[in-house]
């Protein structure tokens, strides 16, 4: 079979390269299995995918089509792997599990890790839940439906119920024998955990120390007590505050009694992270979550929502404007001059503000330091409003030849800086101790006050003095 | 001693709770150490802090002022561990770092895993660094000395030389003995490595996997042959991308010549994949880096260049209105109602915007679906885009009782959408291709084009129609 790559078209030259490194998915290889989805080679199909990393199909889905992602899944039957749904967008993901046979689907389900199995269960609409969960074996069934009984996004659903727990009677030899008699345990695992006869973790040791010991010494010998345990309702942004505060690889998981119940692993926290990050930066601009693979139709109600909140903010700063028509009316030149002032604002706003959002989401900003955090940002403020009244003042001048004009621009900049990097610096701090995420509604707050702020104090002492 | 919890100052009452949760430090702690240090009860601070971990310490010294922190570290003397400086931000950090005692510095730097000894001591400046490897021992200065030749945000920055690597021709058996005797193993690990005789990597084992293999059984029989190595020069950003696609918890890393030379742990990554992703949040709001501990100085400096852009932006689209300053003083309303439209443009474009740059940053955008995310950003401003200038328009007509501002109104809005929409998708996407950082550059370009385009449309569409 031919080696030699497709050849690369040149229409999409302005285009950024797909990956071009070593890992990950390239350009070349999406064009090649899109060309042979097209000339139905399955062979060819096959073969190109056959060595890819399970995230690595995934993102190959992603890059297809939807036509092309539901011949590519037929083709593969029974070799595609449910492993590759985990490491799906939402919308992509959902449009492939209709796809698929209902047995397929029960029967590779049961032979992934319990948090996999959860993750692309739990995305499922009813209907398709009870169909699928009549077809697993009963044991299988009986854990997932109790995954599903804990909260979403709590540990509970994203631990896995595989695990090594051991006595605290036994030695390093005999953990060693019963892991390799053992067949129930997880692919992969970092820390074993020791637990009294109640089944309560009472310390753990990772797996490389316990491989330097020799076999005659007990586990409680070398064991860390130190065990940080999750709650099995623990919010997952807490569990992801806890693997990175402490670095940690993996952190057992506890029932209500302080039972162990799974084990929650690094590679689920890093995609928490990833989500949290994005929620945050999605949330500020106003998009409720990536919506790459969502339908027209729904991201243009998701966004409009935040559009019209807006639309209602942008009202509000007319409305300011429309006090001062007479003024308006005398002197153009306002007109001209007055979106200066509260853009500036704005921007000045934003930049506090998403320092301050992100120290709260990073728990860097709390009561210790917002005074602190609120003072500098006030200072900050003032330093920079100083020196953009002298800028803009002197353009306003020389450009309408008023003096008068720089002077009032000026005095309106400090104004609305300094409103600026307060509103930026309080807003979040004030939304998160009522319990608003101050990543969705500290933006909307923080230029409905620097529009309203900047157009009144420019306008109205323009009124005050020019008139 | 007594163990009653220093009482809440209800002046801060207003304020975000410190950590409420069962981990991490509380706004307790915190004050019982400030008060402590208050009455230098040096017994009393050392209890507090003795059985913090050392990212904790590194949260307790952010919450304090530098006073307060100058006098803790000097409490601590010996028992403070260099470690908590790799969790502290990097203005404290440089702070505690010239207040410690060379002599302690190299002492301590010693007995560090060699990655958390290279991340300290690259923040420092020359001539400590001179004088802290004069003080070192001599096999310590040799590495140090290497790692710092990689470049700065490199794979061998972030790498631990500490490993495990073992020949071919190993059992699991030898393995395991070897391990009980050698001494220089990292403290923690998770994969063991095997390499040829030119030291070049052909395998992995998971420990899990290793101990749960009979002694007899040779490595290479149950190493993993698929190992993504990745090149000492690799940028830190793709060692990120690397661990996410593939859920590592460990990867090795290789010299020009394939020989292993070192291994990036998760724990590493997971604080890379927190830089990048507040990087590009705070980038897109004109903030360098997170300047929380930063000096108003430099805060106020760092931020001054991005609001000069903004001005310069800020008055082009003064400029624009500027053109129109005849129609305006027919016409005031129209000075009253611009805003809207600009205003809403830059929204809607920062929705898209946004989406595009975290899908840059992630790699979820690229050639393969660029021309697809183009084409639907364009279908979502043409649907905001006639709901808004629909809403719009009854607004300004209702407002000036003039049916004609409405109409202009509602054609500027539906025109500045599109233009949001097509910008918010293909300037990323354009600055991603020459190699500029989107997320810089980006928003800037953004609302210049949004407030151009919305100020001309409707001055432009009144001046045409409306005298």
């Amino acid at each position: 079979m031919s080696q030699t790559p497709p050849e690369r078209d040149d229409s999409e030259a302005w285009l950024p390269e797909v990956q071009p490194e070593a890992y990950g998915i390239s350009g070349d290889l999406v064009r090649a299995v899109s060309e042979a989805l097209e000339r139905h080679d399955a062979a060819e199909i096959r073969r190109l995918v056959a060595d890819l990393h399970e995230a690595d199909v995934a993102d190959l889905l992603e890059n297809l089509d939807r036509e092309e992602r539901a011949q590519l899944i037929k083709t593969l039957g029974r070799d595609f792997d449910l492993e590759v749904l985990t490491y799906l967008e939402v919308p992509v993901r959902e449009e492939i599990i209709e796809s698929l046979e209902l047995r397929q689907l029960a029967a590779q389900l049961s032979d992934l890790d319990s948090d996999d199995a959860v993750d692309i269960f739990e995305d499922l609409d009813e209907e398709d839940q009870q169909r699928i969960l009549a077809a697993l074996p009963k044991a299988d069934r009986l854990v997932l439906e109790e995954s599903l009984r804990f909260p979403e996004d709590s540990a509970g659903r994203i631990m896995q119920r595989e695990l090594l727990a051991v006595p605290s009677s036994w030695t390093v030899g005999e953990t060693i024998d019963y892991m390799r008699a053992a067949k129930d345990l997880p692919d992969d695992f970092y820390d074993l955990y020791i637990v009294d006869p109640k089944h309560q973790p009472i310390g753990y040791v990772p797996l490389s120390r316990a491989m330097r010991t020799r076999r005659p010494v007990k586990l409680t010998e070398i064991m860390n007590e130190e065990v940080r345990t999750i709650p099995v309702s623990m919010d997952q942004e807490e569990v992801a505050y806890l693997f990175r505060q402490y670095g940690l690889v993996s952190a057992p998981v506890v029932d209500d009694a302080g039972r162990l119940v799974g084990v929650v692993t690094v590679d689920d926290v890093v995609h928490i992270i990833d989500e949290e990050a994005e929620e945050d930066l999605l949330k500020l601009a106003g998009v409720q979550e990536t919506d790459l693979y969502s339908a027209v139709l729904d991201t243009t109600k998701a966004r409009f929502t935040w559009l019209l909140i807006n639309l209602f903010t942008a009202v509000a700063a007319s409305v300011v404007i429309g006090f001062f028509e007479g003024t308006l009316q005398q002197i153009v030149a306002l007109a001209v001059l007055m979106p200066i002032v509260a853009s500036m604002g704005g921007n000045a706003g934003t930049q506090t503000l998403t320092v301050a959002v992100r120290a709260l989401a990073m728990r860097d900003l709390s009561a210790g330091n917002a005074l602190r955090f609120v003072g500098k940002e006030l200072l900050v403020g003032v330093a920079n409003g100083i020196m953009f009244a002298v800028v803009a003042g002197a353009v306003a001048w020389l450009w309408f030849d008023q003096p008068m004009i720089g002077v009032i621009i000026a005095a309106a900049m400090l104004i609305n800086l300094v409103a600026a990097a307060l509103s930026g610096a309080l807003v979040p701090l004030g939304l998160e101790k009522v319990g608003v995420d101050p990543a969705v509604a500290s933006s909307v707050v923080l230029t409905t006050v620097t529009d309203v702020v900047g157009f009144l104090a420019f306008l109205g002492l323009a009124s005050l003095f020019l008139l």
